[in-house]
């Protein structure tokens, strides 16, 4: 593996630095590819919320790259056990793991018959720089990330450093959100996570000493969830993009010419398979501009929408507690002379309770205890297990435009 | 002056939050062209070098307002001798200072008429969402925060608020650039500057036992120039922007059709005087869009550009110490088959030397001595003095293709 | 009441400063017996595992003031509710709840046969610079401050402000504590809970809205118990005091001579009821020397001990299940030659679980729900519900010395 | 080498961590004479200015270790040229440095025979716990830490280390003063410093690119210096202190018997050559016991200057121009019943204006230039070039007892 001339640094308020020393790390950094992800916001509509969460997928990617390059160094069992390549590998899957975001990813997903995972795997198989990048390495490195992403490498350990429960990838997240948006939620003690790290029967496990610092995760993710990620006006921005690719896709079957100056868009309302050129195509930047262009369109509803979303002028939104809640909202939204086809949508989509701990999957959290045998942290958490006993905590609500 | 019905908080990272409690600011920063500026970045190409520096001019703009806000009711001579109106317009103007910038602002005036400077007045006095909000408060009041903005307020005390050498936007900026760059260099007490300002002979200077403070905070402001905003990657960034727009200017004249998709640009090349709209319209998803599509445009030369700033292509540079080096360069670059026109750029335009001290202007920063007689800071500092007597420090580059 | 002729401030790394503006407040820190908290630490033993928690009651007692006062004048309710006499008094029985503390008071009332509660009451009470100051401004000012620290002011609100279970008191005590043992499990979003405040039926309650940053709070002090206050190396130190001042009791009484050197402790084990002066000159400083001369005495259990506390060397621990693990170890202990009534220590005293919330007493945290009903925190937060119903965590451990 | 079993960590909130995996570090660590530096404190009377400046040189010992720790590993030459040898005993060094201070040293030494660094190099040197853990290494071995504190070590990089211009003792001082004071003055960026430090021609330099770091740090040190070191409150308790010990000097040759209940100074009184047992029993509890005791003694003017020490009652000063104000503040003084032996000094001994760079000494900041020449820094940074040439600030004051 090449080493670059020296090790070069990226300054980081999360990290420190961001330390690069091989030549194929730096080299998919500089990729197309991923530069396109200075160009997505990592939180989607929550700058709406937090008007400092501006952050990309780009900083959020490196700081994974640095967690798991950490934990490799650092970690001694992972370190003694992983292979330079395998360390290698799996230091990529953390940069790239995130590369088929698109803007606005889960709401665009209403158009678009691609989610972002399938994009993400085809990047980096595909023909693209990163492919390239990769392939000049090793014919088979391509596939060896991919599998890590999609959590199907032979080594379940390399699975787990990048989507556990207790992955780079969160902890990244988690910590730079909170920067960002400037909250102390999600504030936690990366530091000793790390140096409490061990491997047991395959699995990466946390020392007992260190539980106190897991439960502060835990808290830490629980409270990111319900004050930043789940928050109704974040979820009022989302909800008014996933009713505008709605309407996008019914005017494009109605009347496709009103669309034509959309080029960023049409690839995916008109393909089966739109393909990674098309999807590189479309950034954040195209997005917004699009928008930008719909609100001097033809149709009312669009130039509406995206006037919304452009300016700020987000629905209203009422907490539902049955389905009567929801018909007498529609029929006053309809009464006010909207379609509630369009200016109504109620999200359960994003309702996903907080449910940590599927049983019997391989993403549990696992603790040495200091009698040596291992067991899963609920068990041995109080604080973990009654969140995970507790009733799951609900929030449906109905979004519709203000009176 | 109407309230909000209870004080309005933003939570922002610089200032714990932002405190809001008049209707008239909360009404402009919903209106469209407040909104705006959260799609132009507030260090344009800064991000290419620390790749956190993703904060717009929304979020700074909140936070001048805030120091505004804080200034004129917790230094005690301010908040007596100013009135509500007072008050009112010169935090509109704190908020508003920044609302005419475009994307790339600098470069983008290659091919811009108009300044951002006057279009920031332009919108706030021409038919705009800000102006309306104004004007149903006061008829007086777009003019009164014009001449804040343009310094020209009979009221000096408004004036240096917003604009001195010591004022709200300058505080604001230097922290916020150095929180999101994740660099120390910025850091300065803004809390005990605002704790010894004074007022004296319409002027606002600082007590002396404050003038370690101000030291930090001019040291503060040395490092940011040199370690930030004049590092030489973003200087490079700049440069090509500058190319690309002088190149558009060219194409624009020989080949208009094929900028024909611009629509974004086109106000631009075409009018002599691009209006509020036109200046609306462009923000900076705009302008990247418009990256993106000359990318597979027919003129190779804004194509390449374009690519090299979309995927950080960025040019190299090279220290120039006479006219020599530059003619050597320049032959260089033509050998290797590059129009020098639009491929080679010499930095002069940003080499500005720090000289915070224009003798004689209504700028400077003056200190309340212990004895009551006032100073002005480089008298009665050896530090600031010898940076104000210092030689400047230069630092001219030529920027190219890399080899 | 006076007010000091400016704001005095005192800078603070948690509150940023400390703000004085009446006089009364001024002159008491200044008095000797609040000068004297300088010379007690505040978290005792725990600087042994925390080498840098060496702060002292008096920065403690200061943050609770300022907190105090930001409760008064910051929570509308209290604001307008509050004399200004009330005020004042909450805010001195803030400064002042701690005067009474001695050196590792909890170990010390094995000899004492006043608790530090009381003597706080008495510094207040009797003949102190305290009590002057006080009833300088009026005569019953000492009895209205003492009676909010022993919770009968007859206005329930000044009690709930020092003493609840969001009090004044906790909250500088966890924000201080993480930030110098450095450690970020104290740390919680101080300025949202005080923003969040309000006033119900004469209680201190915070909006729904603001439940998340309790349940921050509510989890800052688990994790700091368990992590700091309870960690086993302080309970070691503290276990090694208890047994000194035990083993000095039965040494007074035996051999007084042998303690001749000790005035500092000697009011304590002579008298039924030492007075406000033994005391006052009874601070850690003399404890720490009466240590030192107690190394080279007579009595070699007290030599020893006290070289233990002053070396570190301090006792190991082991985690006990039932009446025979302490058995096995008194005799293990025993054998290896230990008088085990002062090697041997089993620490029940500290092990109170941690119980938040006893049913029906008027510390609770009640919570104002959106509908505008008040309940108990745990009604309503599915986090705190689990603590309060969670197993008790339970840590019985014994110390001994190491083999 | 004999290494620990595993790495043992220290939380410390400058460094996160303090690393320890050499065994005689350990043991050094808990010698008795390296814990009882956790009974100074480091700033002396600072905290009558600072209240939280409560920290103790055992805090700062182990941060300096931690520096010359991260130096002797991550500084490329540095790891590479030094043997483990040399590391282990420049890290040895650091840890140690200032084990040779008493209680207000400075002050003390008005009737100490001995400086604290005679003792410091004794306590290495003689019989003394820390002597025998070294000597069990390797009988050299003390000899070797000690001819690095004296800046006679025949490595030149092992001295510049512990005491250069920017050396681990002054970079960790800086750096906690400023935390535990919580001011933001002796901030800057240690990682950086070490990242870009480099050795030629056997002195430690800094790359060029690292310049404004280095300037940000000798900045740092100036505003610490005046803010904090040279506070005049700070030193007003230094002078009192310094006037005490010289009544204490005068009493004893006059009454000796009336300090006989002061154990903890006779030796210092009495003995031409105090031993470095007298040393460790006089930590600065002993000396504020003593103080204590001092208050209710024979002596007015102890008695007086005592208490006012424990209980703040400091002096106030002014600022002398000639002599001549020093004699009309005597003669005032005087007037009022002071004798002005006792109760005036001028504080010139802590004059010493900042003049960092001795021409042709060994202990300048040396910078490498892209060049590759080696300049002393004051050559080519205009802020270090106008401190160094600015005139010396220079600030005399007079102390005595307010009216």
């Amino acid at each position: 593996m090449q080493r670059t001339s020296e090790t070069k640094v990226l300054r980081d308020p999360i990290h420190g630095y961001i330390h690069v020393d091989l030549q194929v790390i730096w080299d998919c950094i500089n990729a197309r590819e991923f530069q396109r992800l200075r160009r997505i916001h990592q939180l989607g509509g929550n700058f709406q919320v937090y008007h400092t969460a501006e952050h990309s997928r780009f900083a959020h990617s490196l700081g994974v790259y640095e967690i798991v390059r950490r934990m490799v160094y650092e970690v001694h069992a992972l370190n003694e056990q992983l292979s330079e390549y395998d360390k290698m590998t799996v230091m990529l899957a953390g940069l790239l793991h995130d590369i088929g975001h698109g803007p606005f990813s889960h709401a665009f997903e209403a158009i678009s018959s691609v989610k972002h995972e399938e994009f993400t795997v085809r990047i980096i198989l595909e023909d693209t720089e990163i492919n390239h990048i990769l392939r000049a390495v090793d014919a088979r490195l391509p596939q060896a990330v991919a599998s890590i992403i999609t959590y199907d490498h032979p080594n379940p350990l390399l699975n787990q450093i990048v989507s556990g429960q207790l992955d780079a990838d969160r902890m990244d997240y988690l910590l730079r959100d909170a920067y960002f948006t400037g909250t102390s939620y999600g504030e936690f003690d990366l530091e000793r996570i790390i140096r409490t790290m061990r491997v047991r029967n395959g699995k990466i496990v946390v020392k007992e000493s260190g539980i106190h610092t897991v439960e502060d995760y835990i808290m830490a993710r629980y409270h990111m969830y319900w004050q930043v990620y789940y928050h109704p006006i974040a979820r009022s921005y989302e909800t008014i993009l996933h009713l505008l690719f709605k309407r996008m896709k019914t005017v494009y079957r109605e009347h496709p010419e009103w669309l034509s100056d959309l080029k960023m868009f049409l690839p995916f309302l008109a393909k089966a398979q739109p393909d990674v050129h098309d999807h590189f195509i479309l950034d954040e930047s195209a997005a917004l501009y699009g928008f930008t262009v719909l609100t001097t369109g033809k149709d009312p509803i669009l130039a509406d929408l995206a006037g919304r979303l452009l300016n700020r002028r987000l629905f209203a939104y009422t907490t539902i507690h049955n389905d009567e809640d929801i018909d007498a909202i529609r029929t006053e939204v309809a009464l006010r002379g909207y379609d509630t086809e369009y200016y109504l949508a109620c999200d359960q989509a994003y309702q996903r309770p907080y449910q940590p701990y599927k049983a019997g999957d391989g993403h549990n959290i696992w603790v040495i205890c200091e009698d040596d045998s291992v067991k899963e942290l609920s068990e041995i958490s109080d604080i973990v297990s009654a969140i995970v006993r507790g009733k799951s905590k609900e929030d449906k609500k109905a979004f519709y435009p203000e009176v």
